[in-house]
């Protein structure tokens, strides 16, 4: 037990996350340019480009002659330094997202999954399926692969090790020693709300405000959130899991275990459990894949002549989100909150403004009056994209160019 | 809008932070001791007990030469330096509280207030006379005090700058003014959840964990969140506001104007209404103070006969704790739970157990199976203590030795 301190070390590795992100998210840039963006001196500028130019991450893209002065270097991260394979292990599905070493998305594929199977050894030659697939269709060897991350939902981290237990899977060292003989490649594995928060830490609005909550809506959700440019882990590895946090006492049973939570109402499942509350006949109410069911929704929402029942669970669905935020802001106060996951990006417009507005109703005083509630700037999978970053990271981190957090490396 | 990163500055700040609360968390030491208890240097060491030596914080106590090699000398706190006083302005009371400069109580007095009266020029006068008693009261010249702390509930900043906007009171700089006129010293002042995490910080168990909540169990109730060393302030000075966050939709309506928060449970009020519940006759449904109310609670509960509904009402009380303290698990996944505040001091043995398998059951995956839920070792005020100690804080600040983030300083 010992004070927590960051080093003199962590701030080189924060002035080369600074300067990568500056450069990752400018796309073209120069030194001056990246001074200006991180608030670092032009000499720590130099000093960091040529660290992260010598491992082959960032490049010289060209020198442009000015009429007066030195030449001036556009610099860009350097893609073909190799790849980068995100792997997003959901409820329904699995997909395999890879991805240049600028975090520029190539390929991907998607196996859907049984959504019964709980056997570990299926799960795992899943994966080492879908990472197969996306390596041969796109004619990329094992060689070229930096690195691969793997999002695990329920990942938890405690004294006696690693499992995996929500939601109903028990995984523990064996299981994963196991994914990694079968992937054969670095592999970092993390829980998709860690995941999340990074996809937004590095590609999104994360490193540039003082706090942040991302909120995945899918099967599950929960929130990935950033205080301070950071990723909130949490003792045990799990924060952010509001979407086992109450919204109703003793209501609605939760896959978890639990009643109440408010996974159990904005989930995938839920809604269609609040659309079956509202027209128990309703012909959305008993389709069998959860995606099916949100896209239906969104169809029936947007036509010409929207489905009441529709319309009156996007309602309902808006209230619950907008109370279960209002509850996430009173805790955490963060200056930004930005919603992602394929409900999301299926319900999103519907969902925005009435959660909004419930949000700054109930959260207290006048905290979510300044609050921005945004859909995410980091689209697709950013499951995918944040453990691939992750990936990314852990290679940067053997590199010896960062410190990192991460949790679990094997 | 720039990116967020501790200076080298801060790292000396953080350094005399470190030593600073070694000294008065071990009330005597010698300079190798806070070597091995902070993981600094001996040389940092000595320079940083230099300089709290050169401003009169720490003194060195007794010089003891061993058989061998160069005299120890044992260092303290300079209780002597000056005084600092506390003031806490809860619902029901104002109390006001003066430490010597090693955070040692040596005074109090206390006023009850009228609940109803939500006056600001009442609750200034109020402060001013406390302040004024407990110094005349014990012979201190205001020369003598470096300064005086304010926790205010309800204290949110924006960019309207700051303001009190809950429970009931509208508070704006006008009547901080008044509050800066009327008490002619140095000035602080803070949310009391704020001042919590605090307390805890520099004199309980908050320096020592990667992540700590101390919930303050009152009229209102919230959590002093303290993440890696740093108190959690969130984008309007609000985190922590978990006494505000959901228990039941829609359920039981809460002083803020929202329905269903934790508070309207677990507050005193809310006890008091789940006795009505029970036994909406029984003689304790209807005290009028809350302090008593509680006060005969832990009495009846406590008799060789114990009172059922009591005990009944102490059940579900724990129930609601429990669940409620499962939400901040599942978002902020502490390592350490604290308890404070006058409820805590009253009817904590009683609460503690069943609340702690409440938790255990229903805070996500093993997230809560090692977490530590403790009653805090800060006893006493915990509010008038933690706002003394940002007033002593603001003195070093002013001085020279840290830099903080007190949001008010007048
Ligand atoms: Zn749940
Ligand atoms: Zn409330």
């Amino acid at each position: 037990m010992g004070v927590l301190r960051r080093t003199s070390r962590d701030i080189r590795s924060d002035s080369r996350l600074d300067v990568l992100h500056a450069v990752l998210s400018a796309g073209e840039t120069t030194r001056n340019e990246i001074a200006q963006a991180t608030g670092l001196s032009t000499a720590t500028v130099a000093t960091v480009v040529g660290e992260l130019i010598a491992e082959g991450i960032v490049a010289e893209t060209k020198v442009t002659v000015g009429r007066i002065g030195r030449p001036t270097a556009t610099l860009g991260m350097n893609a073909d330094r190799g790849r980068v394979v995100g792997i997003d292990v959901a409820e329904t599905y699995v997909s395999a997202v890879m991805f240049d070493t600028a975090l520029n998305q190539i390929a991907s594929v998607e196996d859907t999954r049984d959504e019964q199977d709980q056997d570990p050894d299926s799960v795992v030659e899943g994966i080492g399926r879908v990472l197969d697939r996306v390596l041969e269709e796109n004619g990329v060897s094992r060689r070229d692969v930096l690195g691969v991350g793997v999002a695990l939902p329920g990942l938890v981290q405690g004294p006696s090790g690693v499992s995996v237990v929500v939601p109903h899977w028990t995984w523990h060292r064996v299981e994963l020693d196991r994914l990694r003989e079968r992937l054969g490649l670095p592999l970092v594995i993390d829980n998709p709300l860690r995941v999340i928060a990074t996809a937004e830490l590095w590609l999104g609005r994360g490193r540039y405000c003082s706090s942040m909550a991302t909120i995945n809506l899918g099967t599950g959700v929960g929130a990935g959130i950033v205080l301070e440019g950071r990723v909130l882990r949490g003792a045990t590895n799990s924060a952010g899991e509001w979407g086992h946090s109450l919204l109703v006492l003793d209501g609605r049973p939760c896959r978890c275990g639990r009643r109440g939570c408010v996974e159990a109402y904005i989930g995938a499942p839920g809604i269609q459990q609040t659309l079956r509350e509202i027209d128990p006949t309703h012909p959305l109410a008993d389709l069998e894949l959860q995606r099916d069911f949100i896209a239906a929704m969104a169809e029936a929402a947007d036509g010409p002549e929207p489905d009441p029942a529709v319309r009156e669970t996007i309602a309902r669905t808006a209230y619950y989100l907008g109370s279960a935020l209002a509850d996430l802001v009173a805790v955490v106060n963060p200056e930004i909150v930005t919603l992602t996951g394929w409900t999301t990006w299926a319900l999103g417009d519907h969902l925005l403004l009435p959660t909004r507005e419930h949000v700054r109703e109930q959260a207290p005083g006048r905290s979510a009056h300044d609050l921005q509630l945004v859909v995410s700037t980091v689209g697709g999978n950013s499951v995918a994209t944040g453990v691939a970053t992750i990936a990314l990271e852990r290679f940067l981190a053997d590199a010896g160019l960062l410190t990192t957090q991460i949790p679990i490396a094997l």
